[in-house]
């Protein structure tokens, strides 16, 4: 039998803590499986001192993340310390031009730096595995660098954040605000005190940019990522989704088009019969399409300290069974550079909602404004307002929702269009407009 | 650069051809992602002369599936062919003895000799990888078998059989008879002339074996699934079930009980809630509860030429990279022997659609039967039956549907307290039960 795999630990909190637990735990069926025997050899974490209720007699403490790295013992390092730069990028590369494989679930880290560190694995022939990183559990990762291996993909999207879908959820299912819904998820520990990274849209893209990569074969980069976010939807956005049988989800979409790879994060509507649509609460998806099959859709915990462990664990598997997959499933000097998409180029199926001032007028105002852009209608619902009269007219001064579905056209139309209809001064305040997104 | 995968394909019926093609265009990628070229050098199939749109020039045509498997030119063993015998065993068996690697789609063969088989790779070097035989495209044997290395796994069930998933479906959604939606399945191409296999569960229960393997340990064997296909059926269950918040679907459940590893195909009950309620039509879709993690869904296209042709790329393109993994996770000498697990004590929640002859006093009965064997109710429906009165009320002859949802319970119970039931002769014909799988 092979020497047993000497594994690191830079990082103690619960996903840490949970690996060791699960390393010990797991001991026996990770020797079968992978014909070799799993040990944590060193750890290291921010305070020695702190209480833990970890066993960790026989295992050295090491003085910082950089010298658990460089520990000549130590084969394998982890690193679950979390944070776009130091320590964990200086100890990640240390590791890796010592040869030793790395597994990291930090998602940040490689959306910055993953480029970098994917080349010094190649270069110093260790693997670089970070499954945990996008949807933790989900195997979404292997799937895409080695279940999808034979085939192209045209498209890869999903709901890559708990926390968006918890509110959009909570705010379909109870007609609630988009502020209320944050406050709760924020008490329940579902959200940050400082909630922008998620509510905004940026943990989505950092995760898009590493499916995009190995979907495509890009070059990771979070500022290649259209990114806008879930605070401007409305509880009536929701209910008008629903009656035309549509959920809005906040999806990262990467998808190879004629003007290139396109990589956007965004409020979309998804039919409701579509897989994605059933995804509820904090709950994560992604939907691969691949050249010429039928989507392949992945679900389960997106977080979590167990769920995340359980995909560093099978990392550090791979790694003892003598698996070295290139970290971005394509050699990085085969990685080809992208830009951010142009968004009003982009094509797709629009969700508008308007404030008409007055019904009969503005109708016909907005159909000539949108035929003069070529943009044909899938269904227009007008409803009634909160405030009608007795014969339930709308009263003088309130303006009437309409809700217009377009078929495909581009997003400049449409910003055209409703230039247009807001330079009439027939609806009142901003038009809402959504992104479709079709199964 | 190594040389390149040199593969030999038996087998050129839908899947074969697509894999040739595949492979063919997809040749830059699969060296990229592989670190060496993948090339087919050989084929074989029953007839050379069938008219085929393939391009097999410079392609050496193998006089038979044992010569291609013993063709010292070939690496990489593609058995294609089918059948849970001959000629596949012994061109596979012969491919494994000479050190090569194996992929293979044949689920039959597996269910029937895959220990044997892994045995032999096991002891001569060879990769045997068998992804497509299991939801085709779906990530399924890479996620249980390195996916979820580290996480014991507690429960693996899933919709494996796309016809009667399309059936159930049909029935569901029109309220047509089981007989009806076969014979259109039939006209369609989604159900074989000769039924059967698909609608007996015998599918299922070969592809259930396999997970089970992979999830627990066991030595597969369709002889220790317990099956009950799906023709007893009724609308009218398919409606109950909707009223009560479920779903009908096909299941195959392997699940890790006091008393051992439990295998079982049939009917079952569903929440109307979790993601394997959602899959409709012919798509497939499997559930993996990890132990103290949410669980994991994976939903796609369990056939098709191009589906299983992707996943057995995958599968060459792994054999390429030099990943052997251990065909069932373990070692063959780890896989332990299962038994089928006798019904009677199965544990869980039921369904029982009975006719009653007379509402009033056959309540009271039931609730009495029920209740000596300690059986609760978790919602009880009375039917309004086709002939009622001008009152409303129940026709003196007609029996009158009354449906009733257990708490967890034994089977035995269930059946100890129904054979009561038609012992106090209070209800007409048999009743129907239908197991329920909560998420």
């Amino acid at each position: 039998m092979v020497a047993p795999l000497r594994v690191g630990i830079a990082g103690l909190g619960t996903v840490g803590a949970e690996v060791v637990r699960l390393i010990e735990e797991q001991s026996r069926a990770l020797a079968e499986r992978s014909g070799r025997g799993v040990r944590v050899v060193a750890v290291t974490a921010r305070s020695k001192a702190k209480k833990r209720s970890l066993d960790l007699r026989g295992i050295h403490w090491a003085k910082s993340p950089l010298d658990l790295a460089s520990d000549p013992n130590v084969d394998c390092f982890v690193e679950l310390m979390g944070g776009s730069g130091e320590p964990a990028l200086s100890a990640i590369e240390a590791a890796l031009k010592a040869g030793k494989s790395v597994v990291t679930a930090n998602k940040a880290l490689i959306a910055k730096h993953g480029v970098r560190l994917a080349k010094a694995a190649e270069k110093h022939g260790g693997a670089f595995n970070y499954e945990a990183a996008v949807g933790a559990a989900i195997p979404v990762i292997k799937t895409l660098r080695e279940g999808l291996a034979g085939t192209g993909v045209s498209r890869v999207y999903g709901i890559l954040n708990g926390t968006c879908n918890y509110i959009l959820t909570r705010m379909e299912q109870e007609g609630l605000s988009f502020a209320e819904c944050l406050k709760d998820a924020q008490r329940l520990g579902y959200a940050e005190a400082n909630p922008s990274f998620d509510v905004d849209g940026h943990d989505t893209a950092q995760k898009l940019a590493i499916l995009a990569s190995l979907a495509f074969g890009t070059r990771v980069a979070q500022s290649a990522v259209y990114v806008e976010g879930i605070s401007s939807i409305a509880p009536e956005d929701l209910r008008a989704a629903e009656e035309l049988g549509y959920r809005v989800k906040l999806l990262g979409v990467a998808v190879r088009t004629a003007k290139g790879i396109e990589q956007r994060v965004h409020p979309t509507m998804v039919p409701k019969s579509s897989s994605i649509a059933q995804v509820m609460g904090v709950t994560n998806a992604v939907t691969i399409d691949g050249e010429g099959i039928p989507p392949i859709t992945l679900v389960g915990p997106g977080a979590g300290g167990a769920a995340t462990a359980s995909a560093v664990v099978a990392d550090i598997a791979d790694v003892a069974r003598g698996i070295r997959a290139k970290p971005f499933g394509r050699p990085v000097e085969r990685l080809r550079d992208t830009t951010k998409a142009p968004m009003e180029r982009h094509e797709g199926g629009y969700y508008i909602r308007l404030m008409a001032r007055d019904l009969a007028g503005t109708a016909a105002t907005i159909a000539t404004r949108l035929a003069e852009q070529k943009i044909s209608l899938e269904s227009i619902v007008q409803r009634h307002p909160e405030g009608v009269d007795a014969n339930g007219a709308p009263k003088k001064a309130a303006p009437v929702p309409v809700i217009l579905i377009t078929y495909a056209t581009s997003e400049d139309a449409v910003y055209r269009a409703l230039e247009a209809v807001q330079r009439d001064k027939v609806i009142s305040g901003r038009p809402q407009v959504i992104r479709i997104e079709k199964n």
